[in-house]
């Protein structure tokens, strides 16, 4: 392992972190509602003025985890955007009085205009609940997280009807990834440094983590999004769906538990069936960077934005490499880690106005120059910055 | 106007006309339980079996105008299986006994997977009926069509609770062009020489005419897909939708009424506002091809996909302008049909397989060769290359 290397890599790092925040410090913050807005141009100039719930909701995580876990973010002005932002959550995003169901994007002012029939929004306000309490100490925010995931998992495993979604008799039951590492994710939140929550969300995440790894198909071979209840492979294009992203995501999920818990077995898991085969397949070898879906068997996917490289996944590489090397030291990991940073440190980056672009063509032309959008705000990229900034150190520490 | 560059254009479209259906012919029937697979890939194997209501609709009514129009598709295979389909439809695609309501998405063997919130596969069951009354002769199937259509007209004009929108409080009241277009495109179907719908539906001919064109906005200078209910500009992205080749579509929709109703001002509104400003605007000067969608102030659109060059919205600009070269005898409309044909010529159709590649990049290149998907069936294409085939032969006709 290169010093100097790492040190080179640290600096980046940190340097693109500074310089992301200050882009969503500068142009998001709504003065006169509270919470952010998050459709941003390149240059960070609004063009949309409505709320979405997703990344209200993650701005006041980033906000926090930053300004308790790195000295340099510990300042007012973001504890107090985070605050205005997660108190326009607790009065706006719920759809009514009597229910826990969250709206998925608000206007301006806070009234709800759009409702999913899903988990998701719901799921980041766990996250910024959580993170208040932590920043702020303020046991209400707690209880509301804690309110929150209870619902959650109520839905989840018992009792959906809530959601909205109608019962038809040809819907396959389905275990789609994304609910539990959601909740997998959450179990991880809310358990950091708490004996009592570690207690109460233990079978719960340790059922999420069972209930990912079904997503192993193919004898090891892949890792599908949707499998049955039962933890089998379906038919037709849902069944074949492949996101290489997510899967990675899941990988440094997956391996934090398996680290947490002592869990050899996982953590070969995570890091072979969701980190090193998925990149495999997912990495264009023509242009570089991950393609955003693939089917398993080679057909052509159906998202017209299949062969796009978004920003995300790309985000979640970073993390699940540097992560699965500072874990086991193989120089292979970091030569991953090394070929997702140069990729996007020379597509994705914006020196010019901060933050990342979103969304490249498969040849990696930006196709979308907006910094923020409906399902893009402040949180993959200061996530991973912040994650990959304190593994590097601790790599640095040891070696000094 | 060159002849012999008619004559070309007619045998070109005759012959690509001819390989299209060849393609689904072979490939989209399912022999088990009637309808159509529409999932089909270049050569068109069948990558997925369910069935999209909206696109089952689409090739009952492809089939069947075909069958009684051109006679060269005047063969029993061609209205066997559009009986088939129909048919199908009839057993399957409601989602209850005692509603309207039809499902998005069926199984293979026709169980309801997916609702949408919208009158969308009601309109293509309406559009399947009539057309399959009209090649039948057989009265159960008009009586299907008038059902659906009287109450597509009531959740659309009087109350929408039927399609399980809930109602919120940030909502914003919004004419979407799609909805008074599909109901012109359906009185223009229904009342093709019929007397009785004729007086039945003309209200709502008018109304649909009068919602469309309030879509013009900005002193006659853009359409903007969403509007107020009063015909107002709309805030945010929502607002300044633009989507060049729906506009354009909604074009001859219009001149098709203008010149019914012998409404010169109407006809005028329907080129030079639906047809020759979209697509000024819509086409890529740098690659070719219309956009899918665009912001109207020049901000770049949320949709992934803004940049693509999709089939559809190419082929109604074939049928716009031919069309309205036919009416105005105007050689720069020409011009303009043959810019586009000759890009689709080059770029979309597919010699070696039949029917045309329907997602192409911003470049140009072929970016999902799917023939057949979600949303992707037996219908823009056939539809287009009939009606250009018939307007060509009037033109050659008149020569003669």
């Amino acid at each position: 392992m290169d010093q100097q290397q790492l040190r080179l890599w640290r600096k980046q790092i940190q340097q693109e972190l500074d310089r992301t925040m200050d882009f969503w410090l500068r142009h998001s913050h709504d003065q006169e509602y509270g919470g952010f807005f998050t459709c941003l141009a390149r240059d960070g100039a609004v063009y949309e003025e409505v709320k979405y719930v997703w990344l209200q909701g993650r701005q006041v995580w980033t906000y926090c985890r930053l300004y308790r876990t790195l000295p340099r973010f510990c300042r007012p002005e973001i504890l107090n955007a985070a605050i205005t932002g997660g108190e326009f959550l607790i009065r706006h995003a719920r759809i009514s009085a009597d229910s826990q169901k969250c709206a998925f994007v608000l206007t301006r002012d806070g009234k709800a205009m759009k409702v999913q029939r899903t988990v998701f929004s719901e799921c980041f306000y766990v996250m910024a609940m959580d993170e208040l309490w932590r920043a702020t100490g303020q046991r209400k925010y707690k209880e509301e997280a804690v309110k929150m995931m209870d619902e959650i998992i109520r839905w989840v495993r018992q009792d959906p009807s809530e959601l909205g979604r109608p019962a038809l008799p040809g819907a396959v039951p389905t275990n789609a990834m994304a609910v539990p590492m959601m909740l997998l994710c959450l179990v991880q939140q809310l358990e950091e440094a708490d004996e009592v929550m570690t207690v109460k969300y233990s079978e719960v995440g340790s059922w999420a983590v069972q209930q990912i790894v079904q997503h192993v198909q193919r004898k090891g071979k892949a890792v599908l999004e949707n499998v049955s209840e039962d933890g089998n492979e379906l038919p037709g294009s849902l069944g074949r769906h492949q996101n290489p992203g997510h899967a990675i995501e899941a990988g440094w999920f997956l391996l934090c538990y398996a680290v947490k818990h002592q869990d050899p077995e996982l953590s070969k898991v995570a890091i072979q069936n969701f980190m090193v085969q998925p990149f495999q397949t997912g990495w264009d070898q023509e242009h570089g960077g991950l393609f955003s879906f693939l089917d398993v068997d080679g057909h052509c996917p159906t998202q017209l934005e299949w062969n796009m490289k978004m920003w995300w996944p790309h985000t979640e590489a970073l993390i699940a490499f540097l992560m699965a090397y500072f874990e086991k030291r193989d120089a292979k990991l970091l030569q991953q880690f090394e070929k997702v940073f140069e990729f996007v440190f020379s597509k994705f980056t914006d020196p010019e106005h901060g933050e990342w672009f979103g969304y490249l063509s498969q040849e990696g032309k930006v196709a979308l120059n907006i910094k923020g959008g409906p399902f893009k705000g402040c949180f993959h990229v200061p996530r991973c910055l912040y994650m990959c900034e304190l593994i590097l150190d601790k790599l640095l520490a040891e070696k000094v």
